[in-house]
């Protein structure tokens, strides 16, 4: 918006800016995946993480592109915003999105979808039998980017939101998936973080785990882009060396 | 909220409401069926339409309890709101709300949840196989009202949102639910009215069916809650008789 870019023209100093420059891709909200036209199967999620990550990206300088899911939350300021419904729009507005310096998967992916959704409603039988619903895999983002051969983004950030476990997951995440950082949350019901405006997360790297205490999303934001804003500085030298 | 509340105190001529004294349910929104704690089957609805019969009832002096679904929409004012997340939840509210003189179904019901949801986030399996999903069906909040031997609302009306064959549904539905009227409407994506401002509707009564032209869904409130206010009186006056 206007302000945000006066704001951004006056205070390009590469010091307040560390991102300037540099395209940041952040995906957020969930997916919906189609059972036929009125019903679906979705992932809960607000999309407040994923908003706040963008507006704290945009803050750095950075030139952000925000794929977001169905969500009921304002686009966020001074962002470029791609909406979709499914995984698979979601991974290629990803894609489509490319190249980016840093690519943060924020957004809560449904790991399935119906195989054959119908195209009309699908009525009660005279039986009132259920339908079987055929799931298939849907396609896995970070895998799918992280472990691109041509434009891999120079870093590339999971989120594992768990109910249980959560380290343990995240851990097999970190490896499997082939990120960089792996931001890991324990979801449960009663922790209050899905919808919420809090969260704890824990920041898996190769050099290990670092639990961060209960803060605000707009903090975890700020704290996660800070931090990538650096890791990107610290390669540029080592390629310089 | 006070407006409504100083509005309806100093308005309250039995012409101007017709409804005063009379208790008026409706219900709104999707149904959101869980899956786990991260996941769930849901059916689309803005709950638009709901929320403007809410408050078209609460105009013409109706007493009214809103029976609502996850919505991002706001709670509309003059309203007693009861939010509720699954089709169980929603069977139980209105149970609770009852005695009515009007119920008014407009909640997009899951006909379906999942038989055992699991109490933690399902993983994917190392075969990637995705989980079965076994289907049970949800109470049928419509039919189990529209039945009830003892405190049966004195006009109940349902909705029927199809994607094909409308009035052939709506006619099959009106017969075997056990509904006064019904509300049908073609919900097609192309059409627009799932999560639009405006809406076509038929209504289907014993005399037949009328097809309303494209019209608010303020307007198609205002209009179903005068005719069921119109219809109230006739049975009055029919009872004195």
């Amino acid at each position: 918006d206007l302000l945000t870019a006066i704001e951004n023209h006056f205070s390009s100093g590469s010091e307040n800016k560390p991102l300037a420059g540099r395209h940041v891709i952040i995906t957020s909200g969930p997916t919906h995946e189609p059972i036929d036209p009125v019903r679906y199967i979705a992932n809960r999620s607000s999309g407040k993480q994923g908003c706040e990550l963008a507006m704290a990206a945009a803050k750095l300088g950075a030139d952000v592109t925000l794929v977001s899911g169905p969500v009921s939350i304002a686009d966020p300021p001074g962002v470029r915003v791609v909406r979709v419904t499914t995984a698979k729009e979601m991974l290629e507005a990803v894609e489509a999105a490319l190249p980016a310096d840093i690519a943060i998967f924020a957004a809560a992916v449904a790991d399935w979808r119906v195989a054959a959704p119908s195209v009309s409603k699908i009525k009660k039988s005279a039986s009132n039998a259920p339908p079987a619903l055929s799931l298939a895999e849907n396609p896995d983002i970070l895998k799918a980017i992280a472990q691109r051969s041509k434009g891999r983004p120079a870093l590339v950030v999971g989120f594992a939101a768990e109910t249980h476990d959560v380290l343990v997951h995240a851990k097999k995440k970190l490896k499997s998936k082939g990120a960089d950082w792996i931001v890991a949350n324990d979801v449960s019901p009663q922790t209050g973080i899905m919808g919420g405006d809090r969260n704890t997360v824990h920041l898996l790297t190769s050099a290990g785990v670092e639990s961060w205490p209960e803060m605000t999303k707009a903090d975890v934001a700020a704290k996660i882009v800070e931090r990538a804003a650096k890791h990107l500085a610290s390669l540029k030298r080592a390629a310089a060396e």
